[in-house]
C-alpha cells in the first residue's frame, strides 16, 4: 500500500501526521512526528515536506513544525462545524453572560462528544473540556444528550462496551445508563453531577435543526452544589434560538 | 507526478479538493468537486473516497460531500490559530460588548489578511469579513496593520503589485500606501474610512506576542461616520490584554 496509485495510503499518512499534534503539542521536530505517527523516518520527512510546501504545516525558525494557518482555513471555510458554531454563538454568549460559567457546544464524532466551542469567564470554575477536544459519551452531560438521541446502533455499541469511571459518580453500569438515556429523552435535558469531575455538575440540552433532528448538545458546567434551574432555563431558551437561527440560515 | 513515491502530488490533490469548499458551497457532488478542482474525474472520485474513509470528508444521505468534523478537529486541536483565538476571545468579547459593532481578529497568510474570529451582534452594521475568509492587505484596516508591521519584503511585493480598488476610498496609489503604512507604524493604529466598503470605517490595532512581534490585528467595523475614539481606546486595551494573556499562556 505504500505508494498505491489511488493515493489512499498517503491520505492515511497525512491523518497520522496531523494526529500527532494536540493542545499540549503544537510544535514538534520532524523526528518527533515520525516517531509519534509510527511512520518510517524517511517517509515522515518526505510527507512533512510535502505538507509544508502545501502550507498545511509550517516550519518555525528552529525548523520545528506546527499546523499551518492554511490548514485551519481550508478546514473551516466551508464547514458545517463553523456554520453551526456561528448560528450558536450569539445564544451561547447570552447563556454565558447570564450564568457566568463555562458554556459549551458539542457534536457526536466517532462515538465521542467533540467540543466545537467553549465560552468561559475568568471566574468560571473547573472544566475539563477544550475546543476540538473530546469526552466520552457516557461520562459527560453533552455526551449523555448526544447518546440519548444518537440512535439505537450507537447506544448498543456504547452500552455493550467498557464504561470507564472518570469520576466517582460516572455511570458505569449499562442498565443504569439505559435508564438515564430514557430519562434524558423524556425530560429533554440532563443534569449530571460529578459525572466527569467530582467538583462540577454538567447541565445539557439537545440542539435540533430545522427538521427536528438533534445535531448537537449545549451545556454549562456548574460548581458541584450550585442550583441548576436558571442554567437549564437559559440553555433551553438558547437551544430554541439556535434552532430558529439554523432554520433562517437554511432559507 | 501523478503517483509520485513521495506522495506530494496526492497532498496537492487533497488541497485542490478542499479548496473547492467555501462558505457558500458546503455540500457538493463528487462530479462538482472534480470539475472545480480541475482533477480528472476518476482521480477525483478515488481521492474523495480516500478522504471520506479517513473522515476528512463526509457523505450525506444524497451522496453529496461535505468537510468532515474530523478535519475540523485535526486542523484545530493543536493549532496556533486556536491558541491565539482563545487568548483573544475574552478581550474581544469586552470590545464587542462596549462598542456593539463587529470585532475581528486577523493574521497574515499568503499576502492577505485571514480572519480567525469575528464577533457580531444583531444590530451591528454592514461587514464584508467572514471567519476563515480573507481580505486584501491594502484595502482592509486589519490588512493595513498587518502590512505595516509585516516586513520590507512583503511591503515591496504588495507596493509593486496591483492595488485593486474595492471601494471609492481604497488606497490604490503606491506612494500614498507607503505613507499610510509609515503613519500606522508611527501612531500604532489605523482608521480606514470607506476603504473596503463605502458605508463603513475600519479601525485596527496590532496585537503583539510576549516578544513584541506583531502577530495579528484586532479591528472593529463602524458605520462610516461614527466617532472612532471609543473604539480605538477599547481596541488598544484589548491588544494589551491579549499580549499579557499570550505571555501567561507561554509560561
Amino acid at each position: 500500500m505504500a505508494n498505491s496509485p489511488s493515493g489512499d495510503s498517503v491520505t492515511e499518512r497525512i491523518v497520522r501526521i496531523l494526529e500527532t499534534f494536540s493542545a499540549d503539542r503544537t510544535l514538534q521536530t520532524v523526528a518527533d512526528i515520525g516517531r509519534r505517527s509510527g511512520l518510517p523516518s524517511s517517509t515522515a520527512h518526505r510527507q512533512v515536506e510535502a505538507l509544508v510546501e502545501a502550507g498545511l504545516l509550517e516550519r518555525d525558525d528552529d525548523a520545528r513544525v506546527r499546523l499551518g494557518m492554511r490548514l485551519w482555513e481550508l478546514a473551516l471555510r466551508g464547514s458545517a462545524a463553523l456554520r453551526l458554531r456561528q448560528a450558536a454563538m450569539p445564544f451561547m454568549e447570552r447563556v454565558q453572560a447570564a450564568i457566568r460559567e463555562h458554556t459549551q457546544l458539542a457534536v457526536l464524532e466517532q462515538d465521542e462528544a467533540l467540543f466545537l466551542e467553549r465560552l468561559s469567564s475568568p471566574d468560571s470554575g473547573a472544566n475539563i473540556t477544550r475546543i476540538a477536544g473530546r469526552l466520552p459519551l457516557h461520562a459527560s452531560s453533552s455526551g449523555l444528550v448526544l447518546l440519548a438521541y444518537g440512535g439505537v446502533e450507537l447506544q448498543e455499541r456504547v452500552l455493550t462496551g467498557p464504561l470507564a469511571r472518570l469520576a466517582p459518580e460516572t455511570i458505569t453500569d449499562a442498565a443504569a445508563l439505559r435508564r438515564t438515556l430514557a430519562d434524558v429523552r423524556r425530560r429533554g435535558f440532563v443534569v449530571a453531577p460529578g459525572s466527569i469531575e467530582a467538583v462540577s455538575t454538567g447541565v445539557a440540552v439537545p440542539i435540533r435543526d430545522a427538521s427536528g433532528e438533534v445535531i448537537a448538545a449545549l451545556s454549562v458546567v456548574l460548581p458541584r452544589e450550585a442550583p441548576t434551574a436558571a442554567a437549564l432555563e437559559e440553555l433551553q431558551a438558547a437551544a430554541a434560538g439556535i434552532r430558529s437561527a439554523l432554520a433562517a440560515d437554511r432559507r
